[in-house]
C-alpha cells in the first residue's frame, strides 16, 4: 500500500501562478542575479540540517533521530543552560559560519544539528487501528504550510500526516523550522494513491471527511466524535474531485462568502480543533 | 498561548531569539553580501505596492483605495478576462520589470498596483457598538502572521483588528499578500494602549477573552455567544501580564502538553472559529 522514497528534492517553477499567501516559499530556490554562492546546506550523504532552537531541541529529544553533528554559538548555548543537551557534543561556532551552512535567510537562532532523515513509516504501521485523528494533505505543496500543519497536528495529537509520495515536498530544514518540533512527533506517511488510501482507512473504521468550501454541511455538524481522517485540499485548487468522492462526508468551515478560502494551514488548525472538540465531547 | 518556559534565548544578534516558525520574515531586509541593488519598492510619497492576483483584485474592489497605477503582464491580464478591471488603465509590463519594483522574492503573479494606504480609523468609528467578533493582537510583530490573521479575520467577518500603534508593523505589500485581500475588508485600528482599550471595550459591552496557554478554562467553555473581543499574545512571549489581567476571562486552546504552543495565526484562526460557532449557536 505504501511506497516510501524519502527526500527526493524537487525543483518546481518559481511563481507558476501559485498563491500560497506568502512570498518566496522557504523551500524554493532563491533566484538571485548572477551565480549562486557555494553552500553546504545540501549534504550529499542524505543527511539534512535542522535549525532553530525549538526544532533542534525536539530533534535531539527524539530517540529515533540519528544525530551526526551539532553546532551552536556561545550565546545560544548560554540560553540552553536548563536543557538536557550534552554540551560536550556541541561544536562552538559563530552566526556567520552557521548561516553559511543553511539556506539563505534561515533564522537559525544560533543552533543547528545535522541529522539523518527519520526512517519511513508505512500506513499500517502508523495507523494500526481507527482511533483519534489522522490528517491527509491532498497535494499541498508549500513547505511552510506543511511545516505549520505539522506543528498544529502535533499540538492536537494527530496520529499521522499522510501525503502523496510523488506530490509532497521532502522534509527540509525550513519545513522542520516551521513545524517547531512537530515533525519529530507526528509520523510522516507517504502513499502512492490518496483516493485508495481513503477507501482503505474507511474500511479500517475511520470516518473520512473532506474539507471543501462547496460542501453542503458545516464541519461541526458532520463530526460526531468518531475516529476521523480529515482530508485537506491544496491551496488554490482545493480537494481533487476523485478524492472528494471517496470521502464519507464533505464538510465546510462556515466562512464569510466574501472570502474565497482560508489558508490551508489555518483551515487545518480549525479542522483539527473541531475534531478534537467533537471527540472530547463524546468521551 | 505562547509562553515559553523551557528556555529563554538571548536577545540580540542577527536572529534576536525570535521564533516565528518561519525563515526570513518577508518584511525584514534581505541580508545579502555586498551592496543591495537599487529598488523602487519603497515609494517616497507614502504609497505602497500591493501585488499578487487576489490582493490586487481586492484592493481594486475596495472603494476606499486610492489607486495610483496598475501594472500587469500580458499573461496575467489574459487570465483576468472575467473580472471587472478597467483594462485600459493597466500598464503592460514583464515579470522581470515587475520584480524590480517589489521586495526580493515577491511572488507577484504578474500583477501589482500602487496605492495610498487606507485612511486610519479610530476605535469608536470601527466599533460603535458591541456586536460580533473583534480581535486584538498584543505586540504580534511578524508581518506574515499578521497578514495571515487578516485573511482569517476577513473569513469570519471580524469587525476590526486592533494593534498597539508603536509596536505593530506597518501594512506592507508582503503583509497584504499574506492577507489575500483581508486588509481591504477588516479595519486596521491602531491604539496607544492595549490594556486601556480592553477596559474601554468591556465598558462598551464586549466580553474580553485573552488567549493563554496557562489559562484554567478551555476556550469553548468560556465563549457564551456574547459579542467578544479575542486578545492574542505575541509569538514566544504570549500575552503580557497586564493585558491578561484586564481581560474578563482567560482561556486556553486544549492542546497536547508536549507542544508548547500553536503558531499565533493558527491560534487566531481557531479562536475566531470557536467564537463564530458560539455566536451562531446562540442565535
Amino acid at each position: 500500500m505504501t511506497k516510501n522514497s524519502r527526500f527526493r528534492p524537487k525543483e518546481g517553477g518559481r511563481d507558476g501562478g501559485r498563491d500560497s499567501g506568502r512570498d518566496r516559499p522557504a523551500g524554493a530556490p532563491w533566484k538571485a542575479k548572477g551565480p549562486r554562492p557555494p553552500r553546504e546546506d545540501k549534504p550529499t550523504d542524505g543527511s539534512m540540517w535542522i535549525y532553530g532552537t525549538h526544532a533542534v531541541l525536539a530533534a535531539l529529544a527524539n530517540p529515533k533521530r540519528k544525530v551526526l553533528e551539532l553546532r551552536a554559538t556561545r550565546n545560544t548555548l548560554e540560553g540552553l543552560e536548563d536543557t538536557q543537551i550534552d554540551k560536550s557534543k556541541i561544536a562552538l561556532t559563530d552566526g556567520e559560519s552557521l548561516s553559511a551552512l543553511l539556506p539563505p535567510g534561515a533564522v537559525h537562532q544560533g543552533i543547528a544539528v545535522r541529522v539523518h532523515p527519520l526512517e519511513s513509516i508505512g500506513l499500517d504501521q502508523a495507523l494500526p487501528n481507527a482511533d483519534g485523528i489522522a490528517l491527509i494533505l491532498d497535494q499541498v505543496t508549500d513547505p511552510q504550510n506543511i511545516g505549520a500543519i505539522f506543528r498544529s497536528a502535533a499540538a492536537f495529537g494527530v496520529r499521522a500526516i499522510i501525503q502523496q509520495d510523488r506530490k509532497a515536498p521532502p522534509i527540509t530544514g525550513s519545513l522542520a523550522k516551521a513545524a517547531v518540533g512537530g515533525i519529530e512527533m507526528v509520523p510522516d506517511v507517504r502513499v502512492v494513491n490518496i483516493a485508495q488510501t481513503i477507501v482503505q482507512l474507511a474500511e479500517d473504521g475511520w470516518m473520512t471527511v473532506g474539507l471543501s468550501g462547496e460542501a453542503e454541511h458545516d464541519l461541526a455538524d458532520v463530526l460526531d466524535g468518531s475516529p476521523v481522517v480529515l482530508v485537506m485540499g491544496a491551496e488554490g485548487k482545493g480537494l481533487r474531485h476523485l478524492v472528494g468522492e471517496r470521502c464519507d462526508r464533505l464538510a465546510r468551515i462556515p466562512i464569510n462568502p466574501q472570502m474565497e478560502s482560508l489558508n490551508v494551514s489555518a483551515a487545518s488548525a480549525i479542522s483539527l480543533y473541531a475534531a478534537h472538540i467533537a471527540q472530547t465531547k463524546k468521551r
